[in-house]
């Protein structure tokens, strides 16, 4: 039995009401406190300045198990939070020199007298509330409990907010022991992986969230830790092929994390995607080890004098064929000297389409110590939506040709 | 003078709440109102079902011009945008039979069938309102004005709502003649910018606002339109080699848009963004009549065998160095066959990093026909950030390079 607790979050500041900066804090803290079995009942974003918060902390105080406030805890005049809290309160402002003094502690000796000017503002907080060190700013937070609401305020800060909410909601946040599992799925349209897995999605004594990513899809499971382990067992056991192992959280990662333990080494040829997927693998840190290199030729010349893509090819075929692919992956292969090279080579759109081709087709090839083989996709979307399905559908054939290949 | 309308953004829905997916209706249609004039007073992110949108509806129809809800117009159970909006205005449901037809009209016959059955749920609105036409789905939307408020409901599915918000909108979001002016500002950090371009920061006859965009400062103007046309002109006075051109959103917009001008070709070589500035440029139409392609050399041994980096450069001086960067740069020049190239090379972390070339040291490299030259830059911040910042970096030197290039 998994009980329910409630959240609002609200976010503060007229940068998030005209579109100068989208609401990260409350958006990221909603993920967190979802997966740890809460339900946040309403986010709420409002401008900066005391009257605009006062109405929300009479809404929701008493009606909620926690409120977030994030940002208006600085030192200029337009960061009211504190002042609204005090006034909500019944109370008045007093400083925490002990917890100031110990943010200012961290900072060397000419910033600290710059901070001391702002004690009297980010430094006081509502008399009667606990102050709230902040590891990463120079902003206190404060926190109290009123008629069964926990009520938590942050600057806005996004690394202040971050490192603030996971240092006081730890308890709330961290991952408890086995009550909840995530296995992440490639190569499955949504409703397919519905069907398959409805053995698991039916158990009535599961949690169970379906949650798109990159190229992937996560199977979120909440439950009693024998629930969980079961069901995420059962859950690979459907779709032996296509789970991510425990820390791969992307399908590149899954790519370099699979030939780091085969002693693989992996290169690319791109042309839509003009380095996407070079830039995907090198996201991982550690890639060095086992990624040489992508090599980007858009133009048919570049294609022919650096991947030794043979002319008649691209004469009778066109870029945008099954024996391009294989050259181009071939190419890659051999002029980096690695083990296996993937090859991307379509039309991305808006031109460029025609009947036989249309925007959206997209070859691969997967070249390895035993030869090449190639694959078609037809994306549909706008540019950058088939270049990033290209992006995704590369690194999943090149995960998959890694595990099929021998090692070292 | 202008005159500032307000207004209130509703999103509805329980996915946006558990962290699956990330509020962007309100937060774009924010962004656009703020820009044509408009103060967002609020945006509230609230659950799917009848009795949570009831409340806002009474608290704000009637104390705000305009309020828009996505979200909860779908044809499920849990969508209930319409009955709200019932209940409120005291009234029935009713279908909307020629608008719905005029929906069913560009569907091919079997799907058209399919959504018959959905007359009675996606095709209904309150009675005495207004259907409006989804140019990108299926589900009507609402429209009613009452107490001086002006309501739009529209679906959440992004497409639909962006489409529908454009078409009801455009009135109110289009830029209206001459009242604003935007100009993108490359190569300066955001504060002194503020110094320099201060003598039209503070007159009093315009409302600026500046908003960071990658690598970029988008200063942005508003006031009469003769007012808007000198200030835009006073601020490229201002900063005569750092504005980019109308039309180039980007870097690599502006860089593409140079080189098609002066018909002139690019080419890079990448090692620590492992792709990314090809990805960036290629993501501009039409990229491909200027770019031919990027070599991203990961390894040393990538760097020696394709660029031609010589071998005693890496053994003295690293890969990380201004002579590896301009024999990067020279290669990519040669294999590519192009007027110009730049390279990338540096130390993206977490590991790498050494007390004369720590972590962040990327070394840039620009070669024209006239020869090569080498920059040095330390961004602070993660992995992904310092290479995001590095990108950028290469992308503003390169098209300043263009620039002063001669012509073919």
């Amino acid at each position: 039995m998994i009980t329910i607790k409630r959240a609002v979050l609200i976010a503060l500041g007229d940068e998030l009401l005209s579109g100068i900066r989208r609401e990260g804090n409350c958006a990221w803290l909603a993920g967190k406190l979802s997966r740890a079995g809460w339900k946040v009942e309403c986010m709420e974003i409002i401008p900066d300045g005391n009257s605009s918060l006062s109405p929300f902390l009479e809404k929701w105080i008493g009606n909620t198990d926690l409120l977030v406030l994030s940002g208006g805890l600085g030192p200029t005049h337009d960061d009211c939070t504190r002042q609204a809290l005090a006034a909500f309160l019944g109370t008045g402002l007093e400083r925490a020199d002990e917890a100031y003094d110990k943010i200012l502690s961290r900072y060397p000796d000419d910033m600290r007298k710059n901070l001391e000017n702002s004690r009297d503002t980010q430094g006081i907080i509502p008399s009667g509330t606990r102050p709230l060190h902040n590891p990463a700013g120079s902003a206190l937070g404060v926190a109290f409990e009123k008629d069964g609401t926990k009520v938590l305020a942050f600057p806005g800060v996004p690394v202040e907010f971050t490192a603030m909410a996971e240092q006081e909601l730890s308890g709330e946040l961290g991952p408890k022991n086995g009550t909840w599992a995530s296995v992440l799925i490639a190569g499955w349209a949504e409703s397919l992986l519905k069907d398959r897995l409805a053995p698991v999605i039916n158990r009535r004594e599961l949690h169970i969230t379906i949650l798109p990513a990159p190229g992937l899809i996560e199977f979120y499971i909440r439950g009693t830790p024998e629930n969980v382990a079961r069901a995420a067992e059962d859950v690979r056991a459907l779709v032996p092929n296509d789970w991510l192992p425990e820390g791969a959280g992307s399908l590149a990662g899954a790519a370099v994390m699979a030939a780091a333990e085969k002693r693989l080494t992996l290169a690319c040829a791109e042309s839509c995607t003009g380095g996407m997927v070079g830039a995907a693998l090198t996201s991982i840190p550690g890639s060095s080890e086992v990624f040489f290199g992508s090599a980007v030729c858009y133009s048919n010349t570049a294609k022919k004098s650096i991947l030794s893509v043979n002319e008649e090819i691209l004469l009778h075929h066109g870029a945008v064929s099954s024996l391009c692919a294989a050259e181009m992956a071939l190419g890659a292969q051999k002029i980096y000297g690695t083990d296996i090279a993937v090859s991307v080579t379509g039309i991305a759109g808006p031109g460029g389409g025609a009947p036989e081709k249309p925007v959206g087709t997209v070859w691969f090839g997967l070249a390895d110590r035993g030869g090449v083989e190639t694959v078609k996709r037809i994306f549909t979307g706008d540019r950058e939506t088939v270049r990033t399905r290209a992006k995704n559908f590369a690194l999943d054939r090149l995960w998959r040709k890694i595990r099929e290949a021998p090692g070292e």
